[in-house]
């Protein structure tokens, strides 16, 4: 397995992990937030202006080690790491599904980022609904 | 940034790169996939099974050097990498939205995967439509 590299940066109003809002859709108006995508990786950025959402991946660096079960803030049950989005997991990766609202000279203009700023940026992807969007899937013990 | 580790494997009916399908949803039945999630990290999985989807990342080993700009498949037009879902990425993680159909013993039965039998498997995340789901995103070139 090789090791990962930044290909870009993350740009959010968010310094510390105690100003990451826990549900950023929630704010209005959106906090405006930006990608940064370093200089050999911008031509990758070609025709991804027509799609409206990405799914950013990033890298979690202040993780800390992970628990298998714990009981997450606002929950009274404990629950398994892979039922939870926090952070401090296995493999920290970040995801998250933003809109798409610009691209000029390397940087997108997002919305719905609740990382802190200066995340490195490991991937963009195209969010494609016919196969990434479920809207009718159950959300689980979230639910309940 | 820390090393990647595997946290199990991705079983598929597809062995080579050849035979995994390039739209696995129109397959009829649906190829029955597995997860298997190596001894240290099940008790991860606890109240996962009340999620009806999940979020598969997994590390695409056989990914060959990216193109910043290429030609897909099936397509007259020179795209972006960061424009399609490649497996050939700057950072080769793949991810996928799997329906769950149920956990025993470490092992997710899962429906919707088109990668490579053996798939080192990275994190699982429960897909939350409040956050993931877009189904009125638009798709760009793929709709062109």
């Amino acid at each position: 397995m090789n090791a990962l590299q930044p290909i870009g940066r993350i740009r959010t109003p968010f310094a510390t992990i105690d100003e990451c809002p826990r549900n950023v859709r929630a704010l209005d108006p959106a906090p405006a937030c930006a990608v940064e995508v370093f200089e050999p990786y911008r031509d990758g950025l070609h025709s991804l202006e027509s799609f409206s959402h990405v799914i950013l991946l990033y890298w979690l660096d202040r993780a800390e080690p992970p628990q298998m079960v714990f009981t997450p803030p606002f929950d009274a049950e404990p629950r398994g790491v892979f039922a939870t989005r926090t952070p401090h997991r296995p493999n920290p990766i970040g995801l998250a599904v933003a809109a798409l609202d610009g691209i000029e000279g390397g940087i997108l203009r997002v919305r719905y980022l609740d990382c802190i700023d200066g995340t490195a940026l490991l991937d963009i992807k195209p969010y494609l609904p016919s196969v990434d969007a479920v809207p009718d899937a159950s959300m689980g013990w979230l639910r309940s």
